[in-house]
């Protein structure tokens, strides 16, 4: 754990969540395309885990209002990867209170994902703990994501993290949802997860966002304080202001089982085309609502509406909000 | 020094160098209406230093060839600030070997200038010692600024430092010139530096670029580690990817009498027009040299041709040219 910067962890894995969390940019209406292109680089690159979609209610969510990386359903998935006969682990995400779980979780057996990442915000804990135990009974790794842990009490994340503890879940997630969290807390958060983890061997990890242009920085913070997971995104394709840029994580990191080079080639065929039709990145409203720790849904309006440049009506209207 | 998020120290001072670093985006071709809005943004939000531009050799940069802030003529300076009236102090940078400092620099009484900042790489540390003296002898504050210094050898930079240490120079700035530093670096350079200079009560600073999108949490890092003089630039305003930006820096200082507001006017009646006219920010190329620790020409030249969107070809060309 010295000089992480020059040596590396064998153990520390990496886990694109292009699709998955691009997919709130868009309706999750990426073409095959696209999605292959990111599978084929994240094969290339020596990636650890692609997180492909979410498996969102199609009661909720209709499936004519939204791309099919919102469901991913199975026979969408094989689509793209056919049967994944790759060291690519294969991962969605299924939100608490927003997925039928119980029946779209299929058996493993029946189902070319190996991870189903258990995403929930505080409040939600009890239901996530269920969605823990079905997704492990049902075969696959499971991973806890407890949501916007920032605006969390620390006694209610203390209980919440207890719960989760006693769950088959491998992997705790240290999730700024709202890109509102500096270096210092991340690295407590980090301490913590470990402590309430250690005696059933959890593995830590970070998802960051880069509303204060820190998604990068929390990343190495958490790896440094010795996380073993960490997502990132390429192009830091994502929700409102984004994640952690793949491009710089890999540029980071120094097992020599990661490749540089095809990620830059899928940024400039893929990513950067796509930049000039959706919108992501750390612009000044989502600095904002992350100095202020705040959900970025009045940056994401505040930036599609013809109001955009006026940083000024923001911030105002949102100091007084406050 | 716990919880510095929470919390500020009332001797942490920011210096603004939008105009100064900005400057090497078009030639230090400022107009003055642009150069007089950052300046009365410093005064209103409570800044401490503005950096006005280069006292830079007339010899060697004509002044029909570059706009009044590669100069700073004492008459250009007063035509924006005037007696500078206001608790915001004035610099003015000034480079080893492309200054005529000897008769440029005016005696302080002449001069409505507060510091001169004296930028050096690291064989021309001898030249920057005369600079540092010959400043203190006018009346200055003076600032030692090391360029580059991750690409110097570790005994080279004590060496520089000790002769440092014995100047009249009042801060010892940590400048991260190629935007290659990770957080780490940050603290044993900060440590050190403190080291040299504490027997003659130096502050030390940062100055970083935001090749890998580190600038503003390395500036937080050199903080955390006691750094009490930080550079930042509206919009992260600078050559090549760009500086630490000032509207994310006042967003994590604690220090009431910062105001942010008048930052993001600034940002948007100044700042979003000159970006739609020259390019600055963490753009691939800019990530790819501060990976290799290597000075931004290449990734300047590679921006500005007709290739610009082929990373893999810029990454190509300089991996093998290492």
């Amino acid at each position: 754990m010295t000089a992480p910067w020059i040596t590396y962890r064998p153990e520390l894995k990496v886990l694109d969540c292009t699709i998955r969390d691009g997919g709130l940019v868009n309706d999750h209406k990426f073409d095959d395309g696209f999605v292959k292109a990111i599978y084929e680089t994240c094969v290339k690159s020596g990636l650890d885990y692609m997180e492909i979609g979410y498996k969102a209610s199609k009661k909720q969510f209709p499936k004519d209002k939204f791309g099919p990386w919102k469901h991913c359903d199975e026979e969408d998935i094989r689509r793209i990867v056919g049967e994944n006969d790759t060291p690519l682990k294969l991962c969605v995400m299924a939100d608490a209170g927003k997925a039928d779980w119980q029946t779209d979780v299929l058996p493993k057996k029946d189902s070319v994902l190996d991870m189903i990442r258990v995403a929930f915000y505080i409040h939600q804990t009890s239901e996530a703990v269920d969605m823990i135990n079905d997704a492990a009974e049902k075969g696959y790794e499971v991973s806890a994501n407890l949501m916007a842990v920032a605006a969390a009490q620390e006694k209610e994340v203390d209980q919440a993290l207890e719960s989760l503890a006693e769950t088959p879940a491998g992997v705790l997630v240290v999730v700024d949802s709202w890109g509102s969290m500096y270096s210092e807390q991340v690295e407590i958060l980090v301490k913590k997860y470990f402590e309430y983890g250690k005696d059933t061997g959890k593995e830590v990890g970070i998802h960051a966002h880069n509303n204060q242009q820190l998604a990068f920085a929390n990343t190495i913070e958490a790896i440094i304080h010795g996380a073993n997971r960490a997502d990132a995104s390429m192009l830091g394709l994502g929700r409102g202001a984004g994640n952690c840029p793949m491009e710089l994580l890999l540029g980071f990191l120094r097992n020599p089982k990661f490749k540089i080079r095809p990620i830059y080639r899928v940024l400039q065929e893929r990513l950067l085309p796509l930049s000039r039709e959706v919108e992501w990145g750390p612009h000044v409203q989502y600095n904002i609502t992350g100095q202020l720790n705040q959900h970025p849904r009045t940056a994401i309006a505040a930036r599609a509406g013809d109001q955009r440049d006026n940083y000024v009506e923001f911030y105002d209207k949102l100091i007084s909000d406050v």
